[in-house]
């Protein structure tokens, strides 16, 4: 232990942090043999498993001064389960290579293993292992597990002329909340290092579990939820299996913006994508940050990235349930059109500068 | 594409290099949908999936003036799937996370790939999928998976005093290949950044595949070898799953030190574990380095890292193969003893500073 008041993962050491991960994570779902071995072992009734993988950065993909901990840990679990359900699978686990500085400290490490064990909590996948290393930065790699349950994956591929188009979650709510963090209107951290609207501030219970999904609604409400979607996603997990089950013929989830990714499935799918512009929602505090921010809304609906939504096509004759909304309709020809013009690729690209 | 000569990852974009990665990566062994889509799906025949993951940082792992980014995805892979064999489980998959510096050639990223590949190759494994993000060094996640084929896990709790301990794999060759480099006496690159003993150097079929495992044997005689041992570690694949049939009580790969890694075992399993250091083999060209560097090559089998040997034990009755050395016996108390003395834990802790 060095002089300082605050005990650091450097103070711990590997398998000191690895420990302290690891008694924090209870054995869970589908997580037959959890951390402490060479590999841990998942279960895998279906006789496949989906596998994904995100690397996120600091600086890039996240700020420890506009993040918690806490909120990193569930978004870098969220964006990688959200890939496991819009192949229609079912999550069971996730494994996370750390990198970290050595002056992080362990309350900083227990929140962010507390936000990857919460998220997790919320489709019933366990955290099954992972490493940790030194590094100048944070670096989050996450990889994540789920099984079909005997359905069939929903690629990129399938979409057919007559097939309509819906999303279920939101859109353009993180892109709205990530404009205002960066002009500087809202959010932005306290004196003591804290956000000012961050409900875990004064919360005694820091091992509380994750509250069911959407019982945070209330505290989301008005524009203080935008910033908030920035910081952590929903994704729309019941969606994911239920539109496999329903027959969705393609799907993904929306990771660089509506547009862009619609535009891999029409390429994928050789097909072309309308879709209806009146057919999405602006809510009234995305009307209201747009006006102070002099945007367009509709802008963060199309190409923002950070939300994600699942978008997928189905059979005409599908009925929907209500978590779904019908935005537009597979055609012939190619790319994506919004209301009748053909649009560029707006999105995210990581390596252009 | 800017004005250089060498058209780099930055010139791809992400999609471009995704695109240009899946292309060198042929579907194979248990990949049933490769890259491409949010996740990819792998066979998992036994119910349960074996998971395991690693992160690599330039500078910190490897160097890229000491090691070819063909001899880096090679160990990058081998370093995980040395886990899930040390499991007793066949390799299935790999999916990768690449952190990298936009300035990196696409002829580095395609040796890379080609090194993932044709480790992957030597198990009968796939390169399913993977991330790519734009970071200021080289970071490289590898997560692998593995099948169980109906084995029970071979865990590192399962010693009973009784058992003895048996190595498969190389020990402490890495070890006296790093000494040598850090030394300045061996395998430094030479003027066109290609290391002078590189054997691809010239090799006109840069597409080739992989040798079978251990026909390079020739090439890797004498110190140059012991150098080739650290860029490129040759993990004992066939033994792991021979281990957990043969009825091995416990395993691990020797990644941190034999000592180090036995000691995890002694503590897992409840017991002691002695070992007779007249039972390792130190070969004559480790000799020659450790006179040629005042070391005692004994330290470098003992607590040497990176050759990813296994470590297992076994009851005594057991019969055991050729690949396989007897180098102690399991006892009752606690601690790894050499000659009757107990001993520290000798390697590697990444975050003691």
């Amino acid at each position: 232990m060095n002089g300082r008041c605050v005990i650091t993962v450097g103070d711990l050491g590997e398998f000191g942090i690895v420990a302290r991960i690891a008694g924090r994570l209870p054995q869970s779902g589908a997580v037959l043999l959890g951390p402490g071995d060479d590999a841990a072992v998942v279960g895998a009734p279906d006789g496949r498993v989906v596998v994904t993988t995100d690397m996120l950065l600091e600086g890039r993909h996240f700020r420890r001064d506009w993040s918690s901990p806490y909120d990193i840990g569930r978004k870098a679990a969220a964006q990688n389960l959200s890939d496991v359900i819009a192949m229609g699978a079912d999550p069971t686990a996730i494994v996370v290579g750390l990198g970290l500085p050595s002056d992080v400290g362990t309350g900083w490490l227990d929140d962010l293993t507390d936000g990857f064990r919460d998220e997790c909590d919320l489709v019933g996948a366990g955290v099954a292992g992972g490493d940790t290393t030194r590094c100048d930065l944070v670096v989050i790699s996450v990889t994540a597990l789920g099984d079909l349950g005997g359905r069939a994956p929903v690629t990129r591929s399938g979409a057919r002329p007559g097939d309509v188009v819906a999303v279920a979650g939101r859109l353009g709510h993180a892109a709205a909340g990530l404009a205002l963090l960066e002009s500087g209107h809202e959010g932005l951290p306290g004196p003591d290092g804290r956000r000012r609207d961050d409900p875990r501030r004064d919360d005694p219970r820091r091992d509380g579990r994750a509250e069911p999904y959407g019982s945070d609604e209330r505290r989301e409400d008005g524009v203080a939820g935008l910033v908030g979607a920035h910081r952590r996603p929903r994704p729309p997990y019941p969606c994911g299996p239920q539109a496999a089950a329903l027959g969705a013929t393609a799907m993904l989830d929306v990771s660089d913006g509506l547009l862009q990714d619609l535009g891999h499935v029409a390429r994928a799918s050789g097909v072309g994508i309308a879709l209806d512009p009146g057919a999405f929602t602006v809510t009234p505090e995305m009307e209201r940050v747009a006006r102070l921010l002099a945007a367009d809304p509709l802008d963060w609906v199309l190409t923002g990235g950070e939300d994600h939504a699942l978008a997928a096509t189905f059979p005409a004759e599908v009925r929907l349930p209500p978590a779904w909304t019908v935005v537009g309709r597979v055609t012939g020809g190619e790319g994506v059109q919004v209301s009748g013009r053909t649009v560029g690729q707006g999105g995210w690209d990581h390596f252009r500068m």
